[in-house]
């Protein structure tokens, strides 16, 4: 019911808006969550970063939707132009999506975005997303964890190579599953870091990119072949290191995947190309 | 367009099934990828486990549920059984769905239902879903990466304690941050067993249970409290060990999970109870 009488002043108006920083997962835009979808198709603005699926996202809202991701060798938007923006926008009583490739808080300075905002009082949610780290093992047919070959993985990220070799460096040779991401260029000193950490060269290794999407590409071979391997250009992908890869071939052949198994040259079927 | 005059046997009629392995997230059916909601819609039969939210499930689909995961207390289907039980149906030309908590390939024995499958030349997929070890910490206010706090994360589980030893030891002392699951009932002997593998007494920690689900509950601390922390009854849940645990201080008090952060006694601001 309208009340004609009162008119509230424009500022009174103004509803208090608010932040979802969303996962979105590896890429294909049915691994989004349910809530992610329902999240888009209700914001008023979406900012959204370089893996996410821009067709996808235009088709599920009329809300403007703004690139603000990291691309190889394009300029992206600063993160503290992002903090802004966000702010911003939710200032003026809008729903801001923040919409991020895989999981916000896996090395997606989703926690440094969360932490802007709660410093600036905005009010926001944190909705996880599939996380790229897990999955692109998976869609290739590698479980990072496996029952008497691995006790659990470890996850760590290529960008920055000192904190890179310190967490090499952290964990036992051949122990644990590792997953390190946007590290696909950085694939010879990883296999050279793990190797002067002890890791045997025979290591099962793999380098999987542009999971869930149609650039899907996947190599399983060792670790000391990862200097050899020429992977696509421009898809972001994973490497993984550790016995598991070898599970790969007792469950390949089957469609397990989406992917285009090709390697650099023909493999031992031991190691499940196919 | 039908052909009337050679009507086929009624074996060769019969359809190929196929089995999806699909993860269901931490618990909240919104956190389902829309590819297993789809799915589920979809299938013919579903099995599945004990943290998929059973009136979602019967809510978006007329097909068969089974129930055939583990809970504490209760006799479970064995993993034998579930494996006849997809095979079966799949020859009997159904789609099944195998619906399983969290990722499929983190500790959910994905991998061995895949490589039975395999074995018995059924077609399958793996649909990947929010893992609980990154969402259970992240709904808390936790991030298992953090610029500068954490380069990376450990997930490991503490269903089998000789494992666990292993892979507690693998990890250099107070360098990553760990995820342990199903281990909360086993938490003072993974505090222990880390201070033994040399990690201070005082590392930030916490406790989640039931993360985005209605019985979702969280405490933060230090590791060596683990043990006289009161848990809440039946109710699943992760460990998480690492400086981390203090970035939720810093985003804390504004929304970011819907978790009721009750401790066993009041703790210190700067681990970010609220």
């Amino acid at each position: 019911m309208k009340n004609v009488d009162s008119k509230p002043a424009p500022e009174a108006v103004k509803a208090v808006g608010r932040v979802s920083l969303v996962g979105a997962g590896p890429g294909d835009p049915e691994l989004w969550t349910v809530r992610a979808a329902r999240l888009v198709r209700e914001a008023d603005l979406v900012l959204y970063d370089a893996l996410v699926d821009a067709v996808s996202l235009r088709g599920l809202t009329g809300a403007p939707c703004f690139h603000v991701g990291k691309r190889a060798g394009r300029t992206s938007v600063k993160q503290e132009t992002i903090h802004k923006l966000m702010i911003r926008a939710a200032r003026h009583g809008k729903h801001v999506v923040r919409l991020k490739g895989g999981d916000p808080f896996v090395f997606g300075r989703g926690a440094e975005e969360a932490i802007a905002l709660a410093e600036a009082g905005i009010p926001f949610e944190i909705v996880p997303g599939v996380t790229t780290a897990v999955a692109a093992a998976e869609l290739a047919g590698i479980p990072v964890t496996h029952r008497g070959v691995a006790a659990g993985f470890v996850v760590l990220a290529g960008h920055t190579s000192e904190a890179l070799d310190g967490a090499l460096g952290a964990i036992a040779p051949n122990s644990l599953t590792v997953v390190v991401m946007m590290a696909v260029a950085g694939r010879a000193a990883v296999a050279e870091r793990l190797m002067a950490h002890g890791w045997a060269g025979d290591t099962p290794a793999a380098i999987v990119c542009g999971a869930s999407t149609p650039e899907s590409w996947s190599w399983t071979g060792r670790l000391n072949e990862f200097e050899r391997v020429e992977t696509p250009d421009g898809v972001a992908g994973v490497l993984i290191v550790g016995d598991v890869v070898t599970v790969r071939a007792a469950m390949s052949g089957h469609g397990a995947d989406g992917t285009d198994r090709r390697g650099a040259e023909p493999r031992e079927a031991s190691y499940g190309r196919n």
